[in-house]
């Protein structure tokens, strides 16, 4: 019988799909489960964009230009350039999803063996991608004591070896909610300089911003325009997830070209999600304004009602949609598990995500969860309501 | 300045891309250019899939299940099963067409400088799939005398090496049209029992047979259950090539949870595409019966007329919708960007793509061109005149 690769057993799991047979069990019991396990949002997709794909009247379903449709680079260069990103037509290319533009980054940059620097925790799905692409993942640790600041520059280069081609940032972030400001961004800037590395941003949650702060992009560093790559995506802008359309953008023109190359492979990122996506950019600033104040809404709840809990710790968060909550509990594996298969405050729990999983460093992260506010307000109020009476029980079991 | 990855520089450019300089000048010039070159084909996507687009409902556009949405799934299943192919839901991972099918089959089955033996020539993009997965393509070579048949196992066994991991065949071929019989299926399913290796078959022209041969997939030879990978796609069979819907298919659980694996790390296919392939296989078997007596004619008006040139030597195609055809010229390339940016016949030139590039080996097919018959009969008819035409006027240049 022929064996797998061992890349293929490297790849790792999603860290949530541990819980998905839990998650059946609470479901055969009946239980309500509130979700807070998962990015997916439940706001509307923007109307313009689901109209354009109502209207589309094609003949033939072609393949599209690979770095995508014209016409739609054209207008998210446009787009850029209204929120004071200076990026051109030829910066840009269309990608199935920021995931695959992630892929592109790491494979038009990095070799085998190849090291990247993440800030840990990190979007779970970055060691997928690094070991898909063979590439090294060399965490930095960052903490719930400093909310998720930024690590000492000192740190990062500590871990700098001849064989380390990139940084890599989720801006704001992904599990942590945390916002850089320019003056890290500066500081980052200078580092890549400095060792001639690639600052690769992944900015697919820019828009999401709670407390009026500027969101500082990594096309916005003037001297860096080499080193820059920038990740982005309509997943979570538009609400848009399943349309599998974003983008890799750079300034550097061999970056590009070899970005290219990959794209020319598979040919062609989606016509229909082209469109749509296309068409999302006519979105009104109503949407996004409404959007916002939701989310800023729920955040503030989340918080407020997690503050509540005695022994709870939680960095608040100035963008995206999560958070990391560090609870009262011995291994936050164990009581993610046990909340679906063995809980329930009248026939309700909830489901939240082990932060283990976003932390690269082995035994980091053991007590604390992520939390998405992706719920409406009554929801997340009531699951913390859960949250809080299962800690007591779980501790006095 | 920070530098691109070895892997990078050395992705290849598809073999075509070379020319669109000149097809540039050809344009500028207010040529007609008749595409020979190109694998899109003009035929109409049947409207079950388009309407089913237009009637699209969502209010919030989710991410689809990571193996595809479980509806799709349960029809696919069934839609095989209805023509002759043993395969189960649990067989079946939805891709971002067949290309991506491609990638996740090298990732799950190979490492770093682990090795492919693919019959040459074969679909260029095999060479981009196995640069990005780190694999080394050993080309096995098939010629032109035999049609493109399957080379003697004997020639495969030469190169097996303990590298050696999968074997990847295209059924039938792009570029060369040819058909693998079910002797030559069976002589391949023994050598890849006897070696241990996997056999990837992509058969995303499964459906185009001209001769009224049976095609025989790699999901129908008993006893190799655990090393057959099936790749296939919606592009070709629908004339869906936007779409961007594919999948790998393989009864091996180990390869179809690694797969999977790389399916979860990008969360998702295109959900409309899925919505729009679903609704495809509803298409009525008299859709593809005039799709094939289309491509049927054209063949065999294409075959007819390429003969008819002096010194023109061209392999028979039994399926897909392209040939290899050798030209008494020197060498393929020049004469392709010759025919763009020198040559017209009345205002009129044709492109056709140089075949070196369905090659791995230097130096091979060098006067040899893939024409691909996705043109109505008239354009091929007037294409062929001019390709006659050509040939003298560059051999008496
Ligand atoms: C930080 C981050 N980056 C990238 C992605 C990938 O998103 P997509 O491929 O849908 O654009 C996600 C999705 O959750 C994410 O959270
Ligand atoms: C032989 C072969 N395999 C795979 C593909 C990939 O097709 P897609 O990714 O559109 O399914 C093509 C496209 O031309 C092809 O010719």
């Amino acid at each position: 019988m022929p064996k797998i690769s061992n890349k293929g057993k490297q790849m790792p799991e999603s860290p949530i799909r541990k819980l998905v047979p839990y998650s059946e069990i609470a479901k055969k019991k009946g239980h309500k489960v509130y979700h807070l396990n998962i990015g997916q949002p439940d706001i509307k997709t923007p109307e313009v964009a689901m109209n354009a794909i109502k209207n589309v009247d094609i003949k033939v379903l072609e393949y599209s230009h690979s770095a995508g449709f014209e016409s739609y680079r054209t207008k998210l260069s446009q787009y850029y350039i209204n929120h004071g990103l200076p990026i051109d037509v030829a910066d840009i290319i269309i990608t199935t999803g920021g995931s695959e533009a992630l892929l592109f980054a790491m494979g038009s940059t990095m070799d085998t063996d190849d090291e990247i620097i993440i800030p840990e925790p990190f979007y779970a799905n970055y060691n997928g991608f690094s070991t898909a692409s063979g590439v090294k993942v060399v965490p930095v640790i960052s903490t719930i004591e400093t909310g998720f600041a930024l690590p000492p520059i000192a740190d990062f280069e500590k871990l700098i070896s001849p064989k380390t081609k990139a940084i890599l940032i989720c801006n704001p972030g992904n599990p942590t909610g945390y916002l850089y400001s320019k003056e890290e961004m500066m500081q980052l800037a200078e580092l890549v300089k400095k060792h001639d590395l690639f600052l690769i941003a992944d900015e697919v949650y820019r828009e999401f911003t709670y407390d009026g702060d500027i969101h500082y992009s990594v096309m916005n560093i003037p001297g860096i325009e080499e080193n820059a790559i920038m990740i982005d995506s309509v997943s979570k802008r538009y609400s848009m997830c399943g349309a599998r359309i974003g983008c890799i953008v750079s300034k550097n023109k061999e970056v590009m070209a070899t970005a290219m190359k990959f794209a020319q492979a598979r040919l062609s990122p989606p016509t229909f999600a082209q469109i749509a996506s296309e068409a999302a950019l006519e979105t009104p600033q109503s949407y996004f304004d409404e959007v916002i104040t939701e989310y800023r809404d729920r955040r503030d709840t989340l918080i407020a009602e997690l503050n509540k809990i005695e022994g709870v710790k939680v960095a608040n968060p100035k963008g995206a949609f999560y958070c990391i909550a560090q609870l009262p509990i011995d291994n936050a594996d164990k009581f993610a598990q046990w909340l679906l298969e063995s809980y329930d405050l009248n026939g309700e729990t909830v489901m939240v995500a082990p932060a283990a999983g976003f932390y690269s460093t082995p035994g980091v992260g053991l007590n604390e969860v992520r939390i998405a506010y992706v719920l409406k307000k009554e929801d997340l109020i009531r699951s913390v309501e859960i949250l809080k009476e299962a800690i007591s029980a779980y501790n006095s079991k």
